[in-house]
């Protein structure tokens, strides 16, 4: 079946050479990215978490770029069925192809601008100032940096996969921000991912409210497991995972945390680790982490990990709020009140925190070897910043060494990470990831029992 | 408390003379249905059904119109709270207020306009020509008549307090017509009044389609028990019960009747009365019963009692659909276009069906007295619409014998209603109204058992 | 030649009891009116100013109201080719020709809603308060009255008939206006009701101005003399002459006055009659006299039998300002601040002046028949803005004696009008509009030596 | 004096890179360039047009990009006064200033992006596709490629100082252009640059046609000399005086000529050299030379030359519409339609003419020096497509070294330059020069007798 989609949105124009670019001959990588992102969306709202299972499901699709009187179009090659209704592509999933084109293009040609630009000034790909300037690009032409607006984007972090009392919770949550006029970014998918959203579309019908935004922010590696979900009105795709951590705490306005697995954790710990560097004391940024009364134990848990690990001024960042809707959306309307005087008095955008010092070991990834996980100074005798930066990695790693396919069989091969750190410390990690196993927050391989992939080395 | 309120969506501007009639002292009927209707619309989202509950809770709410040097505002003393997020009114609350302020400042304006062009030609106010005008004015007035836009509004029937179950395949069937670009209308309370439109919504939004239209029609006498839930965009007010149903049958391209009650089972016989009109052979409406597979049963009844009542020719008006909301969405959208061929056929408009006739039986109000019941003609020997006309009204006579107060006292004070008519239609109707006890459809005062209110004499 | 007319900007439903009123064999009276008004209408822009010139002319001029599925259409019978172009009516005479249907349905429909509300309080069609709620009703209609808008319309009187100097300057003086966001308001026609308008849409343009607002005020007997000019996009047909003047001072937050002919100056004694009204002292409305250097002596005789006449207090009501466009502009600009000031002090509205006095004797129609004018009272000795309304009478009847049809034949039959007053008032009266003729500002029959209509009685 | 100007239109956010790129100090070239467009912008409307007495009459003024936190500001320093309204920045200027900014950054970035694009595969910075693709990517970041619009884009060519008759005339066949809903785009200063937007305005105003384009296509060394008029809602900043004319043709849907100096006919020969292109012979364009009855000789005489060198042919391919502003636009806008199906059948894009072929020769800039003046060919014996370019060079030379600088000093210091040429063609050449010098269309140095600057080598 071959379909031919108009673009919605945004791309509605290319030039011959950009057309040339995505041409499947021209540029196999490039056009291997842009047909599986745009398998991926198609797929929006499908259940299957599991990319490999949609890439063979789908080995038949295929995507091109066509030129035509009215500008150009894409013509698909037999794509998901589910995309349609009554042989008609749904109209977001239609914006959202051409979102995939508009950022694969862009990534592509702007990495080129910025270098051109810094390379005179001995700049380099890697400078933290080069990074944040792409992240900005990236958002500006995707047209997601709103000025003259005020601060109004609330980012919801969470698990994919939560119960139904989670869900419910979060988008009672979503209800309430709707109707404070507070608009949502996630990652995405479905789960908490979704939720805020949903509750937040009836608040803002209820306001009238217009301006909507339901920003999915994703990259390349986690779209297709992880889809756009139906309500995603701005769809966003970040080079990487480290860029797209970057571009959801300079656009929030304020974050929730809601219940998650170790992923959610590690969110958390990026996140402190970005407000405990004395650089950022004068960032405004509420921070509240919520869910339902069933919930309170797995909060406690991790208050009582930060509390031990990163000392009680960690755990002053941010609020726990158990079961109160209202009470989460009348913090975050009033920390968002916060957030606008703040940039007023330090002149910075609304729309986007240039001001905001992201550290070096927060802004570059973290590959998880035996060698890196060694290396990682899991003492108190250093800048508490620099604790949480390393605790985040550490966090990753095991996390790698318990689900991810590479880290699973780096363990396989070398046995346990060797992790160098305060006995307390280690301790505290451990419970906190058996809790998350008690709790079925943590896919394991096979549904066995839990068996720890590092081991501390006093 | 006493609270400001602007105007949003209509009636901003108000005349010296309008304002001065809405005041208490001027005109004290005019003022009370306006405080009353305006209370109502503030509840809305609330749980009561029960309308004196309402008024009694709120003795010391009070509304006044002022002027300011940007138009009107209203004044309220003492409002409910529900109707305000963090002090601050719920905007679709603050345009409904004002809905209600131009559909009861314009009908009682309108009626002297109408009047004045009727008589010199002899019109009288309760001619049938007469009425339509007056519907139409009161439609047009509140916008609700929109030119140049292709058919797409279905209007849903069904009971306001279903099960969840109902509940959920209303939504999903809402859904499925507003992944098809479709509008809402119902009778703006709760349950099957606001499921659609929830699901609607998100297909909606799927489609980003910006003119979502949540209609809720209404007449004084029901708002306060079915206030206006949270996504009706449109509120309309007509002056009673039978133009309320003028308005819903000459607006619809479709009408789709979920399970209910005894009233949703008068909202059928009044179509049905129309379609079999033989005046109106040439009419395309589509007309669909659907609900869960739970609801197969109910539906199975209903059909038996039209088949054996109205003949099989009345079974051809509509189809049964159960548990398939794509199919239900499918069926609308291809009726939705014959509705479009049939005005272009007919040369008449696609927001107000002018050509359909309306018979006289059915276009005015019946008053249930023993006198009116006792001569009822409930005889086959006659056109199969007059006989629907009046089996509505013995059904509508019966259920306010059963539940309505006025009924009620009449029934306690002069036994129950004599019904002349075939016997075998008279258990028919028994039955099916003892079906509707049994699947706990009717409310019943004091939750005793079933008490026939009616006599059929042979 | 017969087209079909589809509705743009208003009017595109009407409910059959409607389209009946303006069937010609139903109502000739209003089907005459709506033919004449409409056939002005398409006659836009031409020269003539003759209305009994372009009634011949087109004489087998017809339009009917006819509905179609999307609303109703116009059908025009042989209209002027001049409002087509290769074929397609200009837009702006399209919407003109809907505002026509509007007025005029809705005046004659409005009259009876208001009279309703009244009657029961004792109020009667000719009362104050009854024709100022018309004059509201009617403009709130035609949605001429802007909520939340801050004071921005400029009325312009002045001459239809003016040289191109006078022209260029009114343009010039437009332009500051357009430059400051002011919009326009004229009398429909030609000369100075165009040459503002011109000047202000370049204005406009260069602000970026997308709220223009180019009001055409008319009436039904001179629509035909004075067509709407091609830049009108808001055409208002008010039923009679002092309900036009009404409108435009209860709209305009600022007047200016342009050279004219003796129309002109009774304009001017119509709004100081109003502003010398003890009751009005708080009013603020800036009211500017102005011209190219070249009618520095005109505007010095108008101010010079001002003072002598009503005294040097109403000369204080207005500033005359020589060859200054952007001063003009300037002074309208903070004119205008005040005006909000003074509306937000009294509560009044900012889009229709409700608490401006206007005299009975200013309100209804003056007859200049020779009792009446014989029985105007033009001594000092009374309140100051008594006599500038009667002078204002008398100002009207001396151009009905001088230039309308009906006036020249009462001349013909009766002789001059007698008029009783202070000898010098007479005198500085005749002088003027001596000096009128002089400067070619009054149209005499025949273009014979001026010869005056009336006669003073000591 | 200091003024922070708002962004209006576009380039409301700047990455950090981009701010400093624009600072004085960094970028000293791209910092001028920026600073003396924007002066040129901010003087709109004046009357001089020699840029070097702008630049020197503002010596003091300077221009610095600011952040802020709605977004980045512009600060100027003693700015023209008459870029101010009562202290605040007329809009159109505003957004001129912003559009400035955004197409020097752009046009600075963007060329390594298209390089790095075009190197892997062998492209380099003077290739066709390199050129026509910076070209189009410069028009889409302008916003000024319009998807989904269909064909209405008028290019008006012709001489920026002419008399008041011709202008006249162009702002009549801009009022017809206008009425029949056409864009206008020109050179975008005074004269023939503004009037048929100032008649397409009014034209636009009739048909409440809101879409209005005026674009003003200008590039950095002309743009101080033909700043902006008051009406231009779309200023681009082209790189050269080539890549502006190819936008010119590759965007326009139509061309008129009227009359003009040297100039204007350089351009007829440089738009004959791209249609008398054999690749080129499917293509519709409409071209018309037009003008008041008072220039039907100027266009005899232009028609002649273009025949007696280029041929029959050559003629063919314009249409010359004497004082007829009716029949001028009735023929663009059929022309118009045919440009439709013309890209249509090829499948090129509307807004956007990639099928057109530009010669190698005309693309690129020809530089009069006396070799290369000496080298063309202005022989018959070659296709006539190539003799056209040549033609035009040639006539680029000749203007070059009558009124240019840098062309007048080579004059003077190498004697005339010396064409090869068919006798007759320079003869020819001569005479029609010397009938603009007659017509005053040529500036002189002093304003002395006509003195060629060039001798013919048989």
């Amino acid at each position: 079946m071959i379909t031919h989609i108009s673009p919605l949105g945004s791309m509605d124009l290319l030039a011959q050479v950009e057309v040339n670019m995505l041409k499947r001959s021209a540029n196999s990588e490039l056009y291997q990215l842009f047909r599986n992102c745009s398998l991926a969306t198609l797929n929006a709202g499908s259940k299957t978490d599991n990319t490999k299972e949609l890439l063979d499901k789908f080995l038949s699709y295929d995507i091109n770029v066509i030129t035509k009187e009215r500008g150009i179009k894409l013509e698909l090659v037999n794509p998901p069925q589910s995309a349609f209704v009554d042989g008609k592509i749904i109209r977001s999933i239609q914006a959202n192809l051409f979102a995939v084109l508009r950022d694969i293009l862009f990534v592509n040609n702007q990495v080129s601008v910025i270098q051109g630009i810094l390379t005179p000034t001995g700049g380099k790909n890697d400078d933290s100032f080069y990074i944040t300037n792409l992240v900005f690009a990236i958002l500006r032409n995707a047209h997601a940096l709103h000025v003259g607006e005020d601060p109004n984007l609330i980012v919801c972090w969470g698990g994919h996969s939560i119960n139904e009392i989670e869900y419910y919770y979060a988008r009672q949550v979503g209800m309430q921000l709707g109707l404070r006029e507070l608009n949502i970014c996630t990652g995405c998918g479905p789960g908490i991912m979704e939720a805020p959203m949903k509750g937040a579309a009836v608040g803002h019908a209820q306001q009238r409210y217009k301006e909507s935004r339901f920003i999915g922010m994703t990259e390349p590696s986690i779209i297709a497991a992880e889809p756009p979900n139906a309500l995603v009105n701005e769809l966003i795709i970040m080079p990487d995972i480290e860029k797209r951590l970057e571009a959801f705490v300079r656009m929030s306005h304020g974050i929730i945390i809601f219940p998650g697995g170790p992923g959610t954790a590690e969110e958390l710990l990026y996140i402190l680790g970005i407000l405990l560097d004395p650089a950022n004391q004068n960032q405004a940024l509420p921070l509240i982490l919520t869910g339902p009364k069933e919930c309170a134990a797995y909060f406690d848990a991790i208050d009582n990990f930060v509390r031990s690990t990163l000392g009680e001024q960690a755990t002053k960042l941010y609020q726990i709020v158990i079961d109160d809707p209202e009470e989460v959306a009348r913090i975050m309307k009033n920390g968002v009140k916060q957030v606008k005087s703040a940039r007023l008095a330090s002149g910075d955008a609304y729309g986007f925190n240039w001001t905001l010092k992201i550290a070096d070991d927060l802004q570059h990834p973290f590959d998880p070897t035996h060698e890196n996980m060694a290396a990682l100074n899991l003492h108190k005798d250093q800048p508490i910043e620099r604790l949480a930066a390393d605790l985040r990695r550490a966090f990753s790693g095991i996390v790698a060494g318990n689900v991810k396919q590479s880290g699973m069989k780096r363990i396989e091969q070398y046995g346990p990470y060797k992790l160098q750190g305060d006995a307390q410390m280690m301790k505290q990690l451990d419970e906190l990831l058996r809790s998350f196993v008690e709790q079925h927050r943590m896919k394991l391989p096979g549904g066995t029992a839990y068996q720890p992939c590092y081991e501390i080395c006093y």
